[in-house]
Protein backbone atom coordinates (compact mmCIF):
# COMPACT_ATOMS: atom_id res chain seq x y z
CA UNK A 1 0.00 0.00 0.00
CA UNK A 2 1.24 3.51 -0.81
CA UNK A 3 2.50 4.91 2.03
CA UNK A 4 2.45 9.17 2.75
CA UNK A 5 4.48 10.53 5.32
CA UNK A 6 2.93 13.86 7.59
CA UNK A 7 3.57 16.27 10.46
CA UNK A 8 2.77 14.79 13.12
CA UNK A 9 1.03 17.37 14.39
CA UNK A 10 -1.34 17.12 10.73
CA UNK A 11 -2.60 14.11 11.88
CA UNK A 12 -6.11 13.79 13.09
CA UNK A 13 -8.76 10.96 14.18
CA UNK A 14 -11.24 11.46 10.87
CA UNK A 15 -10.37 13.49 8.33
CA UNK A 16 -7.13 13.95 6.82
CA UNK A 17 -5.81 16.42 3.58
CA UNK A 18 -2.82 15.31 1.38
CA UNK A 19 -1.13 18.52 0.02
CA UNK A 20 2.67 19.72 -1.77
CA UNK A 21 5.24 16.80 -2.28
CA UNK A 22 2.34 14.26 -1.09
CA UNK A 23 -0.26 15.49 -3.73
CA UNK A 24 2.04 15.24 -6.47
CA UNK A 25 3.04 12.06 -5.57
CA UNK A 26 -0.18 11.08 -5.39
CA UNK A 27 -1.44 12.37 -8.85
CA UNK A 28 2.43 10.59 -10.05
CA UNK A 29 0.84 7.16 -9.18
CA UNK A 30 -2.34 8.33 -10.54
CA UNK A 31 -4.39 7.61 -7.50
CA UNK A 32 -8.27 7.71 -7.64
CA UNK A 33 -11.61 8.03 -5.38
CA UNK A 34 -11.93 4.96 -2.46
CA UNK A 35 -8.28 3.92 -2.90
CA UNK A 36 -7.08 2.59 0.11
CA UNK A 37 -3.78 4.34 1.62
CA UNK A 38 -1.29 4.70 4.84
CA UNK A 39 -0.94 8.36 6.41
CA UNK A 40 2.50 7.94 9.08
CA UNK A 41 3.47 10.47 11.48
CA UNK A 42 7.10 9.48 10.67
CA UNK A 43 6.90 8.96 14.47
CA UNK A 44 6.08 5.52 14.39
CA UNK A 45 1.47 6.13 14.13
CA UNK A 46 -0.25 5.31 11.40
CA UNK A 47 -3.18 5.99 9.83
CA UNK A 48 -5.68 3.40 7.08
CA UNK A 49 -7.08 5.93 4.78
CA UNK A 50 -9.76 5.70 1.82
CA UNK A 51 -9.14 8.59 -1.08
CA UNK A 52 -12.48 10.31 -0.61
CA UNK A 53 -11.74 13.35 -3.21
CA UNK A 54 -8.79 14.00 -5.74
CA UNK A 55 -8.35 17.95 -6.63
CA UNK A 56 -5.71 19.92 -8.18
CA UNK A 57 -3.12 19.73 -5.52
CA UNK A 58 -5.00 18.31 -2.78
CA UNK A 59 -5.92 14.94 -1.90
CA UNK A 60 -8.88 14.11 0.75
CA UNK A 61 -8.98 11.46 2.76
CA UNK A 62 -11.09 9.73 5.31
CA UNK A 63 -9.29 7.56 7.88
CA UNK A 64 -10.68 4.31 8.50
CA UNK A 65 -8.50 3.38 11.73
CA UNK A 66 -5.12 4.54 13.54
CA UNK A 67 -2.84 2.16 14.87
CA UNK A 68 0.95 2.12 15.38
CA UNK A 69 3.17 1.44 12.62
CA UNK A 70 3.76 -2.42 12.15
CA UNK A 71 6.94 -2.35 10.12
CA UNK A 72 9.03 -1.22 13.06
CA UNK A 73 11.47 -2.84 14.84
CA UNK A 74 11.08 -4.25 18.37
CA UNK A 75 14.15 -2.89 19.01
CA UNK A 76 15.78 0.86 19.10
CA UNK A 77 19.23 0.23 17.13
CA UNK A 78 21.02 3.42 17.05
CA UNK A 79 23.72 3.70 14.33
CA UNK A 80 27.36 5.90 15.47
CA UNK A 81 28.88 6.70 12.26
CA UNK A 82 32.30 8.68 11.99
CA UNK A 83 32.35 11.13 9.49
CA UNK A 84 33.56 9.23 6.51
CA UNK A 85 34.83 10.44 3.51
CA UNK A 86 32.74 11.60 0.18
CA UNK A 87 28.90 10.20 0.38
CA UNK A 88 29.61 7.44 2.36
CA UNK A 89 27.44 8.33 4.87
CA UNK A 90 24.61 9.14 2.36
CA UNK A 91 24.78 5.38 1.64
CA UNK A 92 24.82 4.59 5.30
CA UNK A 93 21.31 6.80 5.97
CA UNK A 94 20.19 5.22 3.36
CA UNK A 95 20.69 1.56 4.04
CA UNK A 96 20.59 1.98 7.92
CA UNK A 97 17.32 3.52 7.34
CA UNK A 98 15.82 0.48 4.73
CA UNK A 99 17.68 -2.43 7.77
CA UNK A 100 15.33 -0.44 10.55
CA UNK A 101 17.62 2.29 12.24
CA UNK A 102 15.85 4.16 14.93
CA UNK A 103 18.26 7.10 14.69
CA UNK A 104 21.97 7.45 12.93
CA UNK A 105 24.66 9.96 14.50
CA UNK A 106 27.56 11.06 12.87
CA UNK A 107 30.43 12.72 15.05
CA UNK A 108 34.33 13.21 14.32
CA UNK A 109 37.04 11.65 15.64
CA UNK A 110 41.19 12.23 15.15
CA UNK A 111 41.43 10.32 12.15
CA UNK A 112 38.59 11.80 10.74
CA UNK A 113 39.72 13.49 7.24
CA UNK A 114 36.29 14.80 6.40
CA UNK A 115 34.42 17.10 9.45
CA UNK A 116 31.53 19.51 7.68
CA UNK A 117 32.15 23.26 8.90
CA UNK A 118 29.21 24.55 10.61
CA UNK A 119 27.91 26.08 7.71
CA UNK A 120 27.52 23.37 5.46
CA UNK A 121 26.34 20.64 8.31
CA UNK A 122 23.13 22.28 8.29
CA UNK A 123 22.49 22.18 4.23
CA UNK A 124 24.07 18.88 4.76
CA UNK A 125 21.42 17.67 7.28
CA UNK A 126 18.48 18.71 5.47
CA UNK A 127 19.62 16.66 3.02
CA UNK A 128 20.68 13.37 5.11
CA UNK A 129 17.12 13.63 6.21
CA UNK A 130 15.48 14.17 3.10
CA UNK A 131 17.34 10.63 1.74
CA UNK A 132 16.31 8.64 5.60
CA UNK A 133 12.82 9.90 4.31
CA UNK A 134 12.75 8.87 1.61
CA UNK A 135 13.93 5.73 2.17
CA UNK A 136 11.50 5.08 5.11
CA UNK A 137 8.51 5.77 2.32
CA UNK A 138 10.26 3.03 -0.06
CA UNK A 139 11.07 0.52 2.85
CA UNK A 140 7.52 1.01 4.03
CA UNK A 141 8.79 2.08 7.52
CA UNK A 142 6.47 4.16 9.79
CA UNK A 143 9.36 5.59 11.74
CA UNK A 144 11.38 8.07 9.44
CA UNK A 145 14.99 7.77 11.66
CA UNK A 146 16.43 11.32 12.95
CA UNK A 147 19.88 12.32 11.44
CA UNK A 148 21.90 14.01 13.37
CA UNK A 149 25.95 15.43 13.91
CA UNK A 150 27.34 15.76 17.51
CA UNK A 151 30.35 18.40 17.69
CA UNK A 152 32.81 16.00 19.17
CA UNK A 153 34.02 12.27 20.31
CA UNK A 154 33.08 12.76 23.52
CA UNK A 155 29.81 14.03 22.82
CA UNK A 156 29.02 10.82 21.25
CA UNK A 157 30.49 8.64 23.74
CA UNK A 158 28.28 10.44 26.45
CA UNK A 159 25.39 9.93 24.10
CA UNK A 160 25.10 6.04 23.50
CA UNK A 161 25.32 6.04 27.35
CA UNK A 162 21.55 7.04 27.63
CA UNK A 163 21.28 3.82 25.48
CA UNK A 164 20.88 0.48 27.84
CA UNK A 165 23.48 -1.39 25.53
CA UNK A 166 26.28 0.62 23.69
CA UNK A 167 29.04 -1.15 21.62
CA UNK A 168 32.05 0.02 19.57
CA UNK A 169 33.39 -1.93 17.22
CA UNK A 170 37.53 -2.09 16.96
CA UNK A 171 39.37 -4.22 14.30
CA UNK A 172 42.00 -4.72 17.05
CA UNK A 173 39.80 -7.12 19.52
CA UNK A 174 39.70 -10.59 19.10
CA UNK A 175 38.22 -11.82 21.58
CA UNK A 176 34.49 -10.43 22.14
CA UNK A 177 32.20 -10.44 19.88
CA UNK A 178 29.61 -8.93 18.89
CA UNK A 179 27.06 -12.12 20.18
CA UNK A 180 28.77 -12.11 23.42
CA UNK A 181 27.66 -7.83 23.98
CA UNK A 182 23.82 -9.29 22.59
CA UNK A 183 23.49 -11.91 24.62
CA UNK A 184 24.23 -10.37 27.99
CA UNK A 185 21.03 -8.88 29.90
CA UNK A 186 17.79 -7.46 28.92
CA UNK A 187 17.97 -4.05 26.82
CA UNK A 188 14.95 -2.48 24.19
CA UNK A 189 17.82 0.19 22.74
CA UNK A 190 21.01 -0.47 21.57
CA UNK A 191 23.92 1.94 20.10
CA UNK A 192 26.51 0.73 18.00
CA UNK A 193 29.20 3.02 17.02
CA UNK A 194 32.05 2.31 14.26
CA UNK A 195 34.96 4.33 13.34
CA UNK A 196 36.24 6.18 10.13
CA UNK A 197 38.50 4.81 7.17
CA UNK A 198 41.41 4.92 9.12
CA UNK A 199 39.74 3.33 12.88
CA UNK A 200 40.18 4.80 15.44
CA UNK A 201 42.73 5.39 17.89
CA UNK A 202 44.08 3.01 20.78
CA UNK A 203 43.41 6.25 23.38
CA UNK A 204 40.14 6.51 21.58
CA UNK A 205 38.95 2.86 22.55
CA UNK A 206 40.05 3.74 25.94
CA UNK A 207 38.02 6.14 26.64
CA UNK A 208 35.02 4.67 25.00
CA UNK A 209 35.65 1.89 27.22
CA UNK A 210 35.76 4.09 30.02
CA UNK A 211 32.55 5.52 29.41
CA UNK A 212 30.98 1.82 29.48
CA UNK A 213 31.12 0.78 25.96
CA UNK A 214 31.66 -2.75 24.96
CA UNK A 215 34.36 -2.99 22.37
CA UNK A 216 33.53 -6.14 20.00
CA UNK A 217 34.83 -7.60 16.86
CA UNK A 218 33.07 -7.81 13.56
CA UNK A 219 35.08 -10.79 12.49
CA UNK A 220 38.43 -11.73 10.67
CA UNK A 221 38.21 -9.59 8.10
CA UNK A 222 38.89 -6.12 7.74
CA UNK A 223 35.33 -4.20 6.78
CA UNK A 224 35.50 -0.65 5.46
CA UNK A 225 33.58 1.90 7.49
CA UNK A 226 30.84 2.04 5.76
CA UNK A 227 30.63 -1.71 5.43
CA UNK A 228 30.89 -2.11 8.94
CA UNK A 229 27.60 0.44 10.63
CA UNK A 230 25.53 -1.98 8.26
CA UNK A 231 26.62 -5.60 8.58
CA UNK A 232 26.57 -4.98 12.47
CA UNK A 233 23.21 -3.04 12.00
CA UNK A 234 21.94 -6.58 10.19
CA UNK A 235 23.26 -8.98 12.63
CA UNK A 236 21.47 -7.04 15.34
CA UNK A 237 18.59 -6.70 13.83
CA UNK A 238 18.91 -10.68 13.11
CA UNK A 239 19.83 -11.42 16.47
CA UNK A 240 16.55 -9.57 17.89
CA UNK A 241 14.17 -11.47 15.93
CA UNK A 242 13.42 -9.61 12.98
CA UNK A 243 14.15 -11.99 10.41
CA UNK B 1 50.70 -7.45 7.12
CA UNK B 2 50.14 -6.75 3.56
CA UNK B 3 49.06 -9.20 1.62
CA UNK B 4 49.66 -10.19 -1.92
CA UNK B 5 47.88 -12.56 -4.17
CA UNK B 6 49.41 -14.78 -6.86
CA UNK B 7 48.18 -17.33 -9.11
CA UNK B 8 48.11 -20.64 -7.27
CA UNK B 9 50.75 -22.23 -9.88
CA UNK B 10 52.69 -19.35 -8.40
CA UNK B 11 53.66 -20.57 -4.83
CA UNK B 12 56.59 -22.28 -3.78
CA UNK B 13 57.77 -23.71 -0.89
CA UNK B 14 61.08 -21.83 -0.47
CA UNK B 15 61.63 -18.84 -2.23
CA UNK B 16 59.01 -16.37 -4.06
CA UNK B 17 59.16 -13.77 -6.99
CA UNK B 18 56.39 -10.58 -6.79
CA UNK B 19 56.45 -9.03 -10.35
CA UNK B 20 54.30 -6.71 -12.40
CA UNK B 21 51.34 -5.10 -10.48
CA UNK B 22 52.39 -6.46 -7.38
CA UNK B 23 55.99 -5.54 -7.56
CA UNK B 24 54.52 -2.18 -8.25
CA UNK B 25 52.39 -2.13 -5.59
CA UNK B 26 55.28 -2.93 -3.15
CA UNK B 27 57.10 -0.18 -4.79
CA UNK B 28 54.33 2.03 -3.88
CA UNK B 29 54.18 1.15 -0.23
CA UNK B 30 58.22 1.37 -0.62
CA UNK B 31 58.93 -1.93 1.12
CA UNK B 32 62.22 -2.95 2.24
CA UNK B 33 64.33 -6.07 2.94
CA UNK B 34 63.53 -7.63 5.95
CA UNK B 35 59.97 -6.59 5.99
CA UNK B 36 57.32 -9.36 6.36
CA UNK B 37 54.65 -9.95 4.38
CA UNK B 38 51.36 -12.62 3.31
CA UNK B 39 51.26 -14.29 -0.19
CA UNK B 40 48.15 -15.50 -0.91
CA UNK B 41 47.13 -17.99 -3.77
CA UNK B 42 43.46 -16.34 -3.64
CA UNK B 43 42.63 -20.20 -3.11
CA UNK B 44 42.51 -19.78 0.85
CA UNK B 45 46.49 -21.27 0.81
CA UNK B 46 49.07 -18.20 2.12
CA UNK B 47 52.95 -18.20 3.11
CA UNK B 48 53.90 -15.82 5.64
CA UNK B 49 57.64 -14.67 3.86
CA UNK B 50 60.18 -11.61 4.40
CA UNK B 51 61.54 -10.05 1.77
CA UNK B 52 64.95 -10.41 0.69
CA UNK B 53 65.59 -8.49 -2.20
CA UNK B 54 64.13 -5.21 -3.69
CA UNK B 55 65.04 -4.91 -7.60
CA UNK B 56 63.08 -2.82 -10.03
CA UNK B 57 60.02 -4.19 -11.15
CA UNK B 58 60.63 -7.35 -9.32
CA UNK B 59 60.23 -8.39 -5.24
CA UNK B 60 61.92 -11.90 -3.88
CA UNK B 61 60.62 -13.29 -0.81
CA UNK B 62 61.82 -16.09 1.35
CA UNK B 63 59.20 -18.34 2.32
CA UNK B 64 58.93 -19.00 6.52
CA UNK B 65 55.73 -20.42 6.22
CA UNK B 66 52.95 -22.01 4.67
CA UNK B 67 49.73 -22.49 6.31
CA UNK B 68 45.80 -22.10 5.37
CA UNK B 69 44.36 -18.99 5.64
CA UNK B 70 42.97 -17.59 8.92
CA UNK B 71 40.71 -15.50 7.72
CA UNK B 72 38.15 -17.47 5.52
CA UNK B 73 34.68 -17.92 7.08
CA UNK B 74 34.14 -21.38 8.30
CA UNK B 75 30.85 -21.69 5.70
CA UNK B 76 31.07 -21.48 2.50
CA UNK B 77 28.08 -18.83 1.53
CA UNK B 78 27.13 -18.45 -2.15
CA UNK B 79 25.77 -14.49 -2.99
CA UNK B 80 22.98 -15.23 -6.12
CA UNK B 81 21.79 -12.32 -7.14
CA UNK B 82 19.75 -11.73 -9.87
CA UNK B 83 21.38 -9.13 -12.62
CA UNK B 84 20.43 -5.31 -11.30
CA UNK B 85 20.54 -1.97 -12.45
CA UNK B 86 23.79 0.19 -12.92
CA UNK B 87 26.34 -0.42 -10.58
CA UNK B 88 24.84 -1.97 -7.80
CA UNK B 89 26.56 -5.93 -8.70
CA UNK B 90 29.38 -3.62 -8.72
CA UNK B 91 28.61 -2.36 -4.92
CA UNK B 92 27.64 -5.97 -4.10
CA UNK B 93 30.69 -7.77 -5.43
CA UNK B 94 32.72 -5.23 -2.98
CA UNK B 95 30.73 -5.59 -0.20
CA UNK B 96 29.68 -9.35 -0.35
CA UNK B 97 33.96 -9.56 -0.44
CA UNK B 98 34.42 -8.20 2.17
CA UNK B 99 32.16 -9.69 4.42
CA UNK B 100 33.42 -12.92 3.45
CA UNK B 101 30.96 -14.53 0.69
CA UNK B 102 32.40 -17.59 -1.33
CA UNK B 103 31.36 -16.99 -4.35
CA UNK B 104 28.76 -14.36 -6.56
CA UNK B 105 26.77 -15.56 -8.96
CA UNK B 106 24.28 -13.13 -11.19
CA UNK B 107 21.85 -14.53 -13.45
CA UNK B 108 18.71 -13.31 -15.15
CA UNK B 109 14.70 -12.89 -14.27
CA UNK B 110 11.67 -12.30 -15.71
CA UNK B 111 11.90 -8.79 -14.08
CA UNK B 112 15.56 -8.35 -15.03
CA UNK B 113 15.83 -4.95 -16.70
CA UNK B 114 19.55 -5.26 -17.38
CA UNK B 115 20.61 -8.47 -18.79
CA UNK B 116 24.49 -7.76 -20.64
CA UNK B 117 24.91 -9.39 -23.76
CA UNK B 118 27.54 -12.30 -24.57
CA UNK B 119 29.94 -9.84 -25.68
CA UNK B 120 29.35 -7.17 -23.19
CA UNK B 121 29.43 -9.97 -20.35
CA UNK B 122 32.91 -11.40 -21.04
CA UNK B 123 34.61 -7.54 -19.85
CA UNK B 124 31.98 -7.01 -17.02
CA UNK B 125 32.89 -10.43 -15.30
CA UNK B 126 36.88 -9.14 -16.16
CA UNK B 127 36.21 -6.45 -14.10
CA UNK B 128 33.89 -7.89 -11.46
CA UNK B 129 36.50 -10.27 -10.83
CA UNK B 130 38.73 -7.59 -10.34
CA UNK B 131 37.05 -5.88 -7.86
CA UNK B 132 36.24 -9.31 -5.73
CA UNK B 133 40.33 -9.15 -6.13
CA UNK B 134 40.79 -6.11 -4.73
CA UNK B 135 38.25 -6.30 -1.75
CA UNK B 136 39.84 -9.16 -1.41
CA UNK B 137 43.28 -8.33 -0.56
CA UNK B 138 42.14 -4.68 1.33
CA UNK B 139 39.71 -6.90 3.74
CA UNK B 140 42.62 -9.63 4.43
CA UNK B 141 41.45 -12.54 2.68
CA UNK B 142 42.80 -15.40 1.52
CA UNK B 143 39.83 -16.10 -1.04
CA UNK B 144 39.40 -14.19 -4.16
CA UNK B 145 35.27 -15.67 -4.54
CA UNK B 146 34.72 -16.10 -7.74
CA UNK B 147 32.74 -14.02 -9.60
CA UNK B 148 29.83 -15.66 -12.44
CA UNK B 149 27.08 -15.30 -14.53
CA UNK B 150 24.29 -18.14 -15.68
CA UNK B 151 22.57 -17.74 -18.62
CA UNK B 152 19.25 -18.53 -17.11
CA UNK B 153 17.01 -18.37 -13.79
CA UNK B 154 16.52 -22.06 -13.94
CA UNK B 155 20.99 -22.98 -14.41
CA UNK B 156 20.81 -21.15 -10.83
CA UNK B 157 17.94 -22.76 -9.01
CA UNK B 158 20.10 -26.44 -10.16
CA UNK B 159 23.75 -24.67 -9.26
CA UNK B 160 22.17 -23.78 -5.75
CA UNK B 161 21.38 -27.34 -5.18
CA UNK B 162 24.87 -27.81 -4.70
CA UNK B 163 25.19 -26.79 -1.62
CA UNK B 164 23.92 -28.03 1.88
CA UNK B 165 21.26 -25.23 2.28
CA UNK B 166 19.70 -22.98 -0.79
CA UNK B 167 17.42 -20.48 0.51
CA UNK B 168 15.70 -17.87 -1.37
CA UNK B 169 14.07 -14.52 0.05
CA UNK B 170 10.47 -13.19 -1.15
CA UNK B 171 8.81 -10.21 0.55
CA UNK B 172 5.80 -11.75 0.00
CA UNK B 173 7.15 -14.27 2.41
CA UNK B 174 5.80 -13.90 6.29
CA UNK B 175 5.97 -17.13 8.30
CA UNK B 176 9.81 -18.38 7.22
CA UNK B 177 12.50 -16.83 8.54
CA UNK B 178 15.75 -16.73 7.69
CA UNK B 179 16.77 -17.90 11.23
CA UNK B 180 14.34 -20.79 11.17
CA UNK B 181 16.09 -21.73 7.81
CA UNK B 182 19.46 -21.76 9.24
CA UNK B 183 18.61 -23.65 12.84
CA UNK B 184 17.89 -27.06 10.83
CA UNK B 185 20.74 -29.80 10.47
CA UNK B 186 24.09 -29.36 9.65
CA UNK B 187 25.56 -27.58 6.74
CA UNK B 188 28.85 -26.56 5.59
CA UNK B 189 27.36 -24.70 2.28
CA UNK B 190 24.74 -21.67 2.43
CA UNK B 191 23.24 -20.62 -0.93
CA UNK B 192 21.34 -17.11 -0.99
CA UNK B 193 19.34 -16.11 -3.74
CA UNK B 194 17.59 -12.54 -3.76
CA UNK B 195 15.48 -10.96 -7.00
CA UNK B 196 16.10 -8.06 -8.43
CA UNK B 197 14.72 -4.42 -8.21
CA UNK B 198 11.24 -5.45 -9.34
CA UNK B 199 11.14 -8.75 -7.23
CA UNK B 200 10.85 -12.45 -8.03
CA UNK B 201 7.53 -13.30 -10.25
CA UNK B 202 5.36 -15.60 -7.96
CA UNK B 203 5.52 -18.38 -10.62
CA UNK B 204 9.43 -18.14 -10.04
CA UNK B 205 9.19 -18.67 -6.29
CA UNK B 206 7.11 -21.89 -7.11
CA UNK B 207 10.01 -23.18 -9.43
CA UNK B 208 12.50 -22.22 -6.60
CA UNK B 209 10.44 -24.10 -4.34
CA UNK B 210 10.40 -27.32 -6.63
CA UNK B 211 14.03 -26.83 -6.63
CA UNK B 212 14.44 -27.61 -3.43
CA UNK B 213 15.41 -23.67 -1.74
CA UNK B 214 13.67 -22.67 1.43
CA UNK B 215 11.68 -19.12 0.89
CA UNK B 216 12.26 -17.04 3.58
CA UNK B 217 11.49 -13.39 4.78
CA UNK B 218 14.36 -10.89 5.91
CA UNK B 219 11.92 -9.11 8.29
CA UNK B 220 9.14 -6.51 7.63
CA UNK B 221 10.52 -3.76 5.75
CA UNK B 222 10.83 -4.02 2.04
CA UNK B 223 14.95 -3.84 1.34
CA UNK B 224 16.28 -2.42 -1.98
CA UNK B 225 17.70 -5.16 -4.37
CA UNK B 226 21.31 -4.69 -3.22
CA UNK B 227 20.83 -4.18 0.44
CA UNK B 228 19.26 -7.93 1.06
CA UNK B 229 22.20 -9.97 -0.41
CA UNK B 230 24.60 -8.14 1.83
CA UNK B 231 21.60 -7.97 4.89
CA UNK B 232 21.39 -11.89 4.26
CA UNK B 233 24.96 -12.15 4.51
CA UNK B 234 25.83 -10.50 7.53
CA UNK B 235 23.19 -12.77 9.40
CA UNK B 236 24.33 -15.54 8.20
CA UNK B 237 28.31 -14.76 8.93
CA UNK B 238 26.70 -13.53 12.61
CA UNK B 239 24.62 -16.57 12.94
CA UNK B 240 27.60 -18.94 12.04
CA UNK B 241 29.48 -17.85 14.92
CA UNK B 242 32.07 -14.91 12.53
CA UNK B 243 31.71 -12.25 15.12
Amino acid sequence: MTRFFVEPEQMRPDFLVLTGENAQHAKVLRMKSGEQVLVCDGQGEECLCTISDVSPGQISLVVNKRQLSQSEAALAVSVYMAFPKSDKLEHVIQKATELGAYEIVAFPTARCVSRPDEKSLKKKLERWQKIAASAAQQSGRGRIPEVMALGSYREALERTARSDKAILFYENERATTLRMALEEGEYRSVSLLTGPEGGLEEQEVAQAMEAGLRVCTLGKRILRCETAPLCALSAVMYHGGEF
